[in-house]
């Protein structure tokens, strides 16, 4: 189902004429995207719902239709950059969609995408969802590490794989189209809680005689040295064993938790970013699991189906 | 007060004759730090409260002494490795300290360090605290990117450099006795969010068709391309400009929010690693910040002392 490797890649551009571009949405990230494909000699055409932002687009090279009826029948592929999901099924309301290439970029989640895949199909077009892995300036720009996961249709992205590659990086996650999204959800929830551990860490420091600007860059290398025991935890999952090479077990985090809240006390930070994850391990460790790595919380975040 | 620099440093092993070193505790990582140094020649005498932890570091090298106060005896450099402050205060009662020079490399909290460096000074002792950065397999394992904060006296990290270099890197973060095991817990405290992130990621695929193992590699680069976020944070703490080189702000992320919980929602994972900074990320919202960064946060973690 999955073919994903390690690193996102970009596809070399095609040497071939440019595919026309038509994109519905030209908020911050879908006027980057027209402009990378502009850039890249794809002719766009652009529609959106204020017709000023769309208009700005169109002094750099951009046809702009005036209805998301008429930016559809400009060209097969279709790519939607809405608000939501709501905006999509809105925007696309009575245009005909037969024979085109959707390709929605707007934020959703699986499920979303799943419905959205099979509202697609009824209308006769091929789908293919996407989450964008990337903030607008870094779009059309070489090696910025961003890049967008694309699920769905196969064909769709084979066929449209070096235009799909102008703006950002690709990387296809699976027929199902719900993939996309969950990977882009994943990650980002992954960093959201990335995020409020550096902020807690910041907080930690913030009475003392500590530079930030000091701080930052032992907190950078850590937790890029640290990101990879994810591997460990990938292999647990896996195999089911959540003893699999693990160094400190649960009972000895548990036990070194206590050292984290106090100097939360000591320092004058809530520890509330921290106690939820930390009330998961007790639990796990009171279940009899003292001898696992903490892998076992995914066991209560989600319990296996029985 | 702080000469850290980005990465920590090892110190080209001195030629001299290797200096003797004094450890208190054989447990899991006082053993690893003895065997450290006798591999690169130093003479180590080591005590443990229970024998025969020492006795098996005696058929490698070590010395075995009966009691504390014949171990700190032996020689000025005294390295403590026990389970925590408390057993530091316990092992070292009655010994004499005059002149002695202790490494603390035992796990405590910042007041605790400085607790421990009066109460070393009344005793006519020098007083470095230490957190080490590694776990035991990663002592004096070359580049293997542990290393030990440090802090206290500078005359005696200066006069050890080579000696404490032996196990791990060494990072001297200042004067301050707190300052290691501060640097030390918020390192941690950044990483269990980082790890409670990721554990919720690995849930919201669970019951999918997505293998962990093609999953992991894409979670760790993310994660390793977005920590460097933490380098603006720093800029924003200390220009006190929440808003500096702001490309999502806090009303769009909390907007993103959304989707993050309908998604957990919907793939049978429990919101609750997620919620607590979402929730701080609201308040701060409500307070009309929607243009900052997330960097607010930490206000309402630890508010500056009116
Ligand atoms: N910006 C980022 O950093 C980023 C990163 C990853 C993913 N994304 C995703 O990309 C998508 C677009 O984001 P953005 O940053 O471009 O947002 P934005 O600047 O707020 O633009 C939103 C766009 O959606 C349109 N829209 C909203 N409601 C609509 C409706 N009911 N019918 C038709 N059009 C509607 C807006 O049209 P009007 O101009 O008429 O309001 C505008 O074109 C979102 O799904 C977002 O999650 C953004
Ligand atoms: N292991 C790691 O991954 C790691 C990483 C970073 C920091 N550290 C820190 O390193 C220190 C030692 O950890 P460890 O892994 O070696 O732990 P450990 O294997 O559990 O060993 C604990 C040591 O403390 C001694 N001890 C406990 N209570 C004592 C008391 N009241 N009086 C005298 N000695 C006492 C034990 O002696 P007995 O043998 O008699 O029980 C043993 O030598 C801790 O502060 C820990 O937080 C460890």
């Amino acid at each position: 189902m999955n073919d994903n490797t390690s690193s996102p890649t970009t596809a070399p551009v095609s040497t071939a004429i440019p595919t026309p571009v038509t994109l519905l949405g030209a908020g911050a990230m879908g006027t980057a995207l027209a402009r990378a494909w502009l850039a890249a000699g794809h002719p766009v055409t652009v529609w959106n719902r204020t017709p000023v932002r769309a208009e700005r687009l169109a002094a750099e090279g951009a046809v702009v239709a005036a209805s998301p009826a008429e930016a559809v029948a400009a060209g097969r592929l279709v790519v939607l950059c809405l608000l939501d999901d709501a905006s999509v099924g809105e925007a696309l309301d009575g245009a005909d969609l037969t024979g085109r290439d959707l390709v929605n970029l707007t934020t959703g989640t699986p499920a979303e995408g799943r419905k959205r895949a099979a509202w697609a199909a009824e209308r006769g077009a091929r789908f293919l969802d996407g989450g964008i892995m990337a903030v607008p300036p870094m779009i059309g720009a070489a090696d910025s590490g961003g890049y967008v996961f694309y699920s769905g249709s196969s064909e769709l992205f084979e066929e449209h794989r070096a235009t799909l590659a102008v703006p950002a990086g690709t990387e296809y996650v699976g027929a199902d189209p719900g993939f996309a999204a969950l990977h882009d959800v994943a990650l980002l929830s992954a960093m959201s809680g990335m995020f409020a551990g550096v902020l807690h860490a910041f907080a930690l420091i913030r009475r003392e005689d500590i530079a930030p600007g000091d701080f930052a860059p032992l907190l950078v290398s850590w937790l890029g040295a640290m990101a990879p025991m994810a591997h460990q935890t990938a292999a647990q999952l896996e195999s089911g064993d959540f003893t699999k090479g693990v160094v400190s077990n649960l009972a000895m985090q548990v036990a070194g938790n206590a050292t984290l809240l106090r100097t939360a006390e000591e320092q004058g930070v809530s520890p509330e970013l921290l106690t939820p994850y930390m009330s998961l391990m007790e639990r796990r460790l009171a279940d009899g699991h003292g001898e696992e790595d903490t892998t076992g919380v995914v066991e209560l975040l989600a319990p296996r189906k029985g």
